[in-house]
């Protein structure tokens, strides 16, 4: 019963803005690769077997019943104080960063509402800011709505080109333009797996202190590290000085949750509140107090430690599978992450992962995402996502096989 | 440890959209209003007790534990299903909408995220859209970071001064420009308490038609009526052609569920999908789970009459205190709701209810919302809302009387 005309009504009053609203690629592949037979490496979802839904099921209950009159009421917009508190203690204890009070954190709708309201405070439209290529999609699809000028800085197996960086920093001053910001993500990179070293980390702090730029670090993975050195955040090297931090417990508890934290300064901290006002007005309760109670009562680094242990067998899995399978292959490589969910992989220039995507999901029975989805400028045809965390252990080598076959069905 | 220096990086970085935002007034004042010994009139918050308490517990302890897969995981950015389904045999027993299909709804953080959203696609810089004055601040707050040229139209006891609207219209047009949208609450308005009569209803459709816009229907108190005749929405009445309705769980279930709906036409939905995924992605599953279980497992009409038996005595006590103590008083008015949470009381033109707040709070010990809040123009300083659902049965009369007596020393 929609007619043509019924739509004409709206879609002639659609806003500029919305002209720039695309479908997120990810999210509609990802209803393909959840088709019975398929082996998927494609959402970036963690393994349900890590969520703590025994105590989880207890705690909500109990917040519901013993404190409905808060729990199922409005909330602060700034978010539970309980919650804030448990996070302060996991920066202190796991970071290092012990400066931090409940007002320079604002809880968000996931990360995802992190990203979109600094987006909505810092973005005017035209303004120059520094991505990866490749970089979070998430953040692409809550930028884009305010209409930035992305420029990419290409990613290497130690974090982003600082060269490039400063390039492109001096080149917009030299223009009598300035880069507004750089996005990154420091640790075991989605979708790249790699982490920033400490040398390019601390290059990064002296381009923004030079250049006058200021940098989001989303760090959603960082307590998730299988191996090597734990490298000190951005925010932490440089005081918060320049640096706000995104957060989130969506990978160390549960994504269901939807809850992200944004750490920086008060002012920025307080524009972040009036910003989410317009937003949502506040989150629910009951799931910040679940977080809340449950970081309380219980030690996060055992719940840490048991799903490092269990993401690290299955990335060492899929790692010696990919060596078993690809390692002969030339021109195919990938990522060794340290920890996180992802690993990359880069296919010979002529193969494109868009292109072969039916395939693999129908004929192959496997799925991936696109690595061109997370290039702004639609490079990245070559690459592909895969993510760890979620398959079981006994089917990822069986899965590797059949994207294997499918590769080198086409060189 | 946060010098000017500091805030400056980030501060000279702000966007012009971000000057726009302004912290609300309620939510200041409701900090000052919840102090020990004062009776609040202030806050638009349910009254617990009208909380599905004891079924929440339950359910959510259930649908962790069993549903652990889904409730704790990422879900769709179009919204839980079952509770969809639910909604949608409420619309049609309720509201004889018999039309609606899952596609036609998305469901929201609260229905604040479904104003930013419609916000976010529909308005341009400079857009010219209709609000009523008062309306309400939360929509404005949305509004107010997309830049629109807002157009003021007076609220009579039975629903928005169509005549206004009517020469609104044509002006724009005269002069080669075009209303957008208008933006009302149809039912039990808040802050002003009043309900848009049926021939106004029909009237705003007829000039929505010969005008081109369409009207965003705000309905979060309909299924709250105490008395009087049902009216139908806009959206019934127009059969969706032209208007886009929202909904929420606010007020029938718990505001800290965070579940608003907005019921438009497919395409709509589909650019608000997108639009929510570059905002939060998608709403944390449990809480939709909780809501959905709950009106499958019982009859809303016995939660809805238990509210409305629950609000219907408040409102009589507080248009009774009015009457005992306001009811001589020259030039104090109020509005006597048939549903919903609110009246509205105006004062004499040289009272200013925000310069006497402070007095209020701390000399009278009684706390409202001033109305200027509601005004995006700054008008209505000598009004004020008042908020029935909240405060138990037995202070209200005495908060009343607090109220009067500050009125009168003011005259």
């Amino acid at each position: 019963m929609e007619s043509a005309i019924i739509s004409d009504i709206f879609s002639q009053s659609f806003s500029n803005r919305s002209k720039r609203l695309k479908a997120s690629a990810i999210r509609e592949l990802l209803k393909v690769s959840t088709q019975e037979g398929i082996i998927s490496f494609a959402g970036g979802t963690p393994d349900p077997a890590t969520f703590p839904t025994e105590e989880f099921a207890k705690i909500s209950e109990r917040v519901i019943k013993e404190e409905y009159k808060k729990s199922l009421q409005y909330s602060t917009t700034e978010g539970d104080g309980m919650l804030k508190d448990a996070y302060i203690e996991i920066l202190r204890k796991h970071d290092n960063i012990d400066w931090i009070e409940r007002d320079n954190m604002l809880v968000t709708t996931g990360s995802q509402q992190g990203l979109d309201l600094i987006g909505r405070i810092f973005i005017n439209n035209g303004d120059d800011i520094a991505v990866e290529l490749p970089t979070y999609l998430g953040a692409l699809t809550a930028y884009n709505v305010y209409g930035p000028n992305y420029h990419g800085i290409e990613l290497e197996d130690d974090g982003l080109n600082v060269d490039q960086l400063e390039d492109l920093a001096k080149g917009l001053k030299r223009e009598g333009k300035k880069l507004k910001f750089l996005y990154t993500i420091t640790n075991f990179h989605n979708p790249a797996g790699v982490t920033m070293s400490l040398e390019k980390r601390k290059r990064v702090l002296e381009l923004a202190e030079e250049y006058d730029f200021f940098i989001v670090e989303d760090d959603p993975y960082g307590l998730l590290r299988f191996e090597g050195e734990k490298l000190p955040s951005l925010y932490y090297l440089n005081k918060g000085r320049r640096v706000i931090l995104l957060n989130t417990f969506s990978k160390i508890l549960a994504p269901g949750l939807r809850i992200g934290i944004i750490i920086s300064n008060k002012e920025v901290i307080r524009k972040c509140v009036v910003a989410k006002q317009g937003a949502d007005l506040c989150g629910p309760a009951i799931t910040q107090k679940i977080a809340g109670h449950f970081l309380h009562e219980n030690d996060i680094k055992k719940q840490l430690d048991m799903i490092i242990k269990l993401y690290k067998e299955k990335k060492d899995i899929m790692l010696k599978a990919l060596d078993k399978y690809l390692g002969d292959v030339e021109g195919v490589s990938w990522t060794k992450p340290q920890g996180g969910l992802f690993l990359w992989v880069r296919l010979p220039k002529n193969i494109d992962s868009g292109e072969m995507f039916k395939e693999a999901v129908e004929k192959y029975k496997v799925a991936y995402i696109l690595g061109s989805a997370f290039y702004f400028n639609g490079e990245g045809k070559n690459t592909m996502r895969l993510c760890f965390a979620l398959p079981p252990k006994e089917i990822i080598p069986e899965g590797i096989k059949r994207l294997a076959e499918l590769i080198k069905s086409k060189i």
